[in-house]
């Protein structure tokens, strides 16, 4: 059972949801959170510019863009001070907790939401009990409301037994645009890990699940595409356009085509594409916001020139130029056996936990293995653990909801997983 | 040679250019132009409500879309008094001159602007010589700012002429959403019309010519297509979306290639295209903003049928939805020789005039043809008068421009129209 | 009435249908029965070679396709000596009557039928009455039968009358390709041609119809555009292949979507396609025989031009060559008035007209246009003469087919006009 | 080293290929070749008819085509007797040899090309070496050719050991189009098999190396849309034409834009297209040959339904109706971990082979499924064999070729897994 306290901080986050490097209200809740959880006991709280290597975060929005949710998430009535060190889209944190000799353990909980509309379905549960987005346009559709609260609840756990080391919670801006999680990687705070755990609810598992080690992250990468043509008067003259739209939409339908690969999973989507001003002008521009996936970087890479190959030639087919900006990128990771049989075993002892899985395929990307990967480089070890939750839509659609019964699971695993690493290594 | 002062209200509108039935800053300043102008000579001048058939309106934006642009207009510094009645998209103006017996003259200028940018290029002579519009996104690239400037000039030639019978000057709203035209004539003020005159300037004819009688409009209709499938994860399920985008790259890809018809000109635009919400989501939404236009109603409907089946088709192909809207729409029209040789005639004898052309074929559409054929109806007569002006950009462009000795061109040839009409009915 | 024995004729030649330059039969039939109808009368009668200038015939196919319907042509029993004269498709004859002083009269018949299957419902005369294609995927489906006929026709008529000068009976093969009406513009028969007529029947004119004076005529090119790319196991290694099937069909779908031009009519047709070898295999070659046109030779130009973009950006888009073939060309011609006079009073005052139309448009294209351009550089006039035919299914389908009166209506309006011009210039 | 009269067995097989259902020459060589080399010492031979269950066969081509390479069978010069009995397109043959007691052992071997031309590069060896294919358009581009002949080499070195129990060889015809696989798992041969291998060359690994095991075959539909539009001059009616080459290419870039799926890998490929008769008429048929496939039945079953879905929208789109049928289709099977370990146990002791691989993914399809599916059902065990070649040009490419110190190997492996079976089981 998920303590109540818990509940309706995930609620309050829920409601408040924020896109990548604009968590501005989400970064700063989460501080007043710890602080009044823990407040002393905290060894070290960075937050924003603290917590992050700012030069290598990817996907920043414009300023624009950060002003406006800056502003709204001052006008939420939230902590000033704290506020001001995250302008510019400098957001996250990373709280230290020490607790004597021991090893360092690091948690890994994301903490964006995506920039698309909730479900006001009747039968959407934060629809009808209050905590629907208050964001027209945004939503926590992928649980990192629930992370966030998982992360706090973890470090109260643990501060609350016999744990012997240090604990680092690190609470990643950016996951969904994959911008986040290398600027956490870089930063020096990662370096003295042994053990790293990162953690996702759903994907697909019910409640009472548990999936510890979960692999085949794709490799990802961001495109976006700015076709540039010629306008004209659409009744007048359109021998004279050169037309940004039609060149777009010829894109679109040989992206969606481009070969399958006998090596292994490929993905490639247009997610956002837009064009034209006037239905009376023929439109000289047009944009495409696509990512590509690959069970393999090789895999990614091929669909990147593929990718590449079909928008230059469909801009030189209307006569368009077309200007191809590689966004963030992320490479693939595993998780390590050590972990995941320690995982697994308390999974197994865990209250309201009736089903535990070693290892998993995902199938989608996840900016966490940046951390990973930085991590099993310094010799530590790494494992994502995958907490079941009824979600009665999917991931990323409209009426995605997570079981709050769940976060206390992911509690429960992953602070008994923390404690059982220390006792170990002692 | 065009006076100062005109030219320099023409720039003012170039400065300030707003979309159809935003036109809240456009029509102020037409009003009180007049008013500093001609003050009590004016018989009467209907504003906004009393200037239009409000219930014919088509087109008209959202109330947000509205309010941005009043409360714009408002901070610019405009009478309030006029702005008030305006309020809610009721825009346009309807001056009238009288003098004694004689025919009932109309005059019909559009005065609404294109949401397009406009060019910042040292070439383009508003962006170096500084009245570039100041709303980004918003261009007169179709110049209706002249013609504004032509319809105030025009009233205040024949105000000081021996002009006798009344004069009617129609500044009408939203032309390029094919809007304003029915509601204004369906207005009373159309209904007494003798001999009615509308005038575009450039059209591919350079400063110097003067066209007696434009045809060939093609009647035009506006739809609009909302696609809606169902988001997925893009790398985690893609098998589970439907994919809004999807379907319509394919409807754009079909659009442009409904077959030609026999009969006559057809045209089809796909102007304005959006969705998607995130790259790494199926997108469950996308939109496309259109026009089909036809050399007759019956070609218009063809290319409406068949752009309605590539909509539904492409849906289907994609197990979406799609809602398809016809939005504003405007037949054809043809004008009366009677006026086309007393246009000529005059234009013959203009001073600048060094070529005139006695009827030529426009290849777009208009919503003036609203008013000519209300005036036919009941009994009158109508002429499209084109005024030559050397454009750098075509219509439509970001570089659009007029050549401002052609304002003066076009006062002359209409002023000297209208009086002409008036001594030969007399 | 149309006498028996030409409707017999007529009947014989659509049993038999003969597309361009393998006219073998067609051309020996004509030949056979002019001899026997006029025999020594005719002071010349050219046939195959001597009737065209064969380097210029242009979409000449291989010399297996020609041998094979060679064969068939001796196989069905026509005149040995005749069709040896054909061999290596040089098809066609120009027969020449002299009567004394006076003008030389053209007049120009095509001959070819196409490659398609004809109906065979119960509804479609040809089936019923037994005079169906007996070539499977060949058909008259424009009426070249009937014009054959109505060629005969004339001369038989003309040498019956009080002509005065001398008459030359073009019958042209490989219309329907574009390809023979240059090699007969430039044989020498043309080059004393005074006044030249041509005749074409339907062209949803009905029965009783004739348009003295047929203009309109677009451009035509034909183009042939083999992509080439890469096989691979479709199952085994999709990556692998470069796709020559993707290419085409990009290719096609944005064929179809060049825009419309203002300048006048286009139009562009994909009308055969094939590639691949195998279901399991990826497409290595595929094939697109296309053609475009327009209202005058800049817009086919334009036609061409945006063409060829389209399919060289296809095949790079898919990692494929293109190799492009420009096929038959037709320029476009006009009649010349006095003609169209003289047409309209003979047709005016001939039993069973019930209509004549002064010009019209074709809006399709015809390679007399090479012949009628030589006649007007040489001096001559040049007219092009609808005849009414009501069809029941439109031209090139697989109903198409002539009212048999129409053909007595043809030869009655061009053997009096034939007369006339004679009358006239002596 | 394989035997020179074997290399030239295969060479003679290479020469003269024949696909699917049209193995009369290639039947007969094996029935001479066999009864020349093991004559009375085979129990039983079965040709055309008693090979397979003839209602079975799917894919058979039509009469004409049989007809046609029956015909250039026979002209070839083979023994007419057995001809005879292959007539109708019943092909294939099963020989039995018989030991006493012991196992029933199977070998399944394909003998069917591919509809596909063969390079004539001279590094191409068959090219240069004598012995390309002398069929226009067919080619053994998978190696079938050697499967054969590996066939006849098994049978030979067994009869030639001291295995005890029964062999039988199972020639099978048309795997290229899963056309022949039923029909032989549907006789009554395979009833009594205890143990089944089954064996293919190449598959992307090079000479000496063994794959005991291939799995991963996908299951596979083959499609084939029939759209049907109506045809129109090109020119002069676009407008009343219903384009099916217009709903042939949309719906080829849509099938090739069905999403890819979470649950595994699919495959969709449009192998065959044509369309339309002449550039000038708008085409009023098309065609498309596809197959689709997926890691399972069900996935096979989701393209399925996604390329139905895109052929009726597409044909719809262009009011075209559309003809979808269902051709032949495959499931997917496992190898035995039994057979598994015979075989890889003799290859790692087989002369020759150099590295030995227990499992590896195939990632195509293969109708022996349905054989060894049936053994599996009645209680035996099924092993599929992959025998490394060299090959320079992929499978089903104009350059593939297999190196022909492999057909050793493979006779070798082979051959020395059936007696291991054998002496296993006794």
């Amino acid at each position: 059972m998920t303590a109540d306290d818990l509940v309706s901080l995930r609620r309050d986050l829920h409601r408040k949801p924020e896109p990548a490097w604009r968590e501005f209200y989400t970064t700063a809740r989460i501080v007043a959170e710890l602080e009044s959880r823990l407040g002393d006991e905290l060894a070290e709280l960075h937050v924003g510019p603290d917590a992050i290597a700012g030069e290598h975060r990817m996907a920043v929005p414009d300023d624009a863009e950060l002003t406006h949710w800056y502003e709204r998430a001052r006008d939420a009535g939230i902590d000033e001070t704290v506020l001001e060190r995250l302008e510019g889209g400098y957001t996250g944190a990373v709280a230290v907790l020490e607790r004597g000799e021991g090893p360092t353990v690091g948690l890994r909980v994301d903490i964006d939401a995506l920039p698309r509309a909730e479900s006001d379905d009747p039968n959407h549960a934060p629809a009808t009990e209050g905590f629907r987005s208050e964001h027209e346009g945004a939503m926590h559709a992928c649980g990192h409301d629930a992370h966030a609260t998982i992360g706090i609840g973890v470090l109260e756990r643990v501060a609350r037994s016999d744990f012997r080391g240090t604990l680092k919670v690190f609470f990643q801006p950016a996951e969904e645009v994959v911008g986040g999680g290398k600027s956490m990687a870089e930063s020096e705070h990662i370096r003295d890990i042994d053990a790293l755990l990162a953690v996702h609810i759903g994907l697909d598992h019910p409640t009472g699940e548990i999936v510890a080690g979960i692999d085949g992250f794709l490799a990802v990468s961001h495109l976006e595409a700015a076709f540039t043509g010629e306008s004209a008067h659409a009744g007048g003259h359109p021998e004279q356009g050169r037309n940004a739209v039609q060149a777009m939409a010829t894109a679109v339908q040989n992206l969606y085509g481009i070969p399958r690969h006998n090596d292994g999973t490929t993905r490639v989507n247009a997610g956002v594409v837009e064009g034209g001003s006037a239905a009376n002008v023929i439109p000289d521009e047009a944009r495409i916001v696509a990512e590509v996936r690959g069970e393999t970087t090789e895999l990614m890479e091929y669909m990147k020139r593929r990718t590449r190959r079909v928008l230059r030639s469909a801009a030189r087919m209307h006569d368009c130029e077309v200007d191809i900006e590689t966004g963030a990128e992320a490479p693939s990771a595993t998780s390590d056996q050590e972990l995941v049989s320690v995982v697994a075993d308390v999974a197994g002892e865990t209250a309201g936990v009736e089903r535990v899985l070693e290892r998993d395929e995902l199938g989608g990307s996840e900016d966490a293995t940046f951390l990973m990967r930085k991590v099993q480089e310094n010799g530590g070890r790494a494992c994502y653990v995958g907490v079941g939750t009824d979600h009665p839509g999917g991931h990323h659609t409209a009426t995605f909801d997570v079981d709050e019964a769940s976060i206390g699971h992911g509690i429960d695993v992953l602070a008994g997983s923390i404690e059982q690493i220390s006792r170990r290594q002692s």
